[in-house]
């Protein structure tokens, strides 16, 4: 087994959700690991003017269209939410939270959290519901609840976000496979070929 | 023979250059022809407030990584300019000059405009530099300084780029299938599928 991949995205994002589908299958054909890094691209887009897609003038609906296409593609459930894009930080804090006890708890945590926003509607970005889909997988909902406000929690999103931006993501999906970055769900093809390849 | 695709991009696009490669192989497969339409993104971005990917902080890095990276995924030339974005303005007017008279001619300077910017370096914002161009391919390099002043070809350019914005169009490159839109050198693939399947 060698170097696990990096895998960081954004809560809020529909190309970060898709991709979620796609990575750990992607990786295990090369024999390789995933670690899941949600992180708070709001950070980014304060140091580089960016804005979320959807809010962007021409590129919006575009996005819009494309979000939905792309899951289609991929045969994966989406459903446009109501808010978009929305706070990562409850989510982001409850992953971290839980995989400092269990990484695979954590993963399938962040599946049906992606899965509460971009299929059932629900806003993530509320504590009540991360507490609610926590609870839906038999995790206790008030340690949950606790954990979103526990200051080593905080730090550790936080610092997750500062060591992403510093080795030079930005975007959502953006992978890392041994410090080579790709930024885009358009992306993982050439993620599983660089596995197999080694680079080109 | 249905109806052609558009083929939209600006020629101070690395994405747009390497799309150029494989547009129309990829159309042809499909009994289809393609239409080749530069615009200026630069008003796009006076719209959208984007900027282009290497002047934007953390993304700029990656993205001239990515360009020569994907270049390289396809096997096609290219050598980073020591000046990105420049002005389309000159080769875009010379195209459409020649477009009017022959279309196939045109889409090979097109070509070889796009090769003396990423492949040998030269600045083909500088009329000098199109006529040059132009000149290699046997075409009066007299007769295309003169075209890019004149009003008609001036205001063809203005109405190409105002007729991509009202369609939607706002990257390089921007693909029209039977107007359904496909944005980045990175979705040609389902473009290909798109024309086999007629969408999903």
């Amino acid at each position: 087994m060698t170097k696990p991949i990096d895998f960081y995205f954004d809560f809020s994002s529909p190309y970060g959700y898709i991709a979620s589908h796609r990575i750990d299958a992607i990786a295990a054909k090369h024999d390789r690991s995933v670690i899941w890094r949600p992180y708070l691209m709001g950070v980014v887009f304060k140091i580089n003017g960016r804005r979320p897609l959807p809010d962007q003038p021409l590129v919006g609906e575009y996005a819009c269209r494309d979000f939905a296409r792309s899951a289609r593609l991929y045969g994966i459930p989406f459903k446009m939410p109501d808010r978009l894009p929305i706070s990562g930080v409850a989510p982001s804090r409850a992953y971290y939270w839980l995989d400092d006890k269990d990484s695979e708890q954590a993963k399938a945590l962040a599946r049906a959290l992606f899965s509460a926003y971009f299929v059932d509607n629900k806003d993530i970005s509320d504590p009540e519901q991360v507490a609610g889909v926590a609870a839906s997988l038999g995790i206790d909902g008030i340690a949950v609840t606790a954990a979103l406000q526990d200051p080593a929690v905080k730090e550790r999103l936080r610092k997750e976000t500062d060591d992403a931006i510093a080795r030079g993501v930005f975007g959502s999906p953006f992978i890392l496979v041994d410090e080579e970055p790709f930024w885009g769900n358009d992306r993982l093809d050439q993620v599983d070929r660089w596995l197999a390849t080694g680079g080109w």
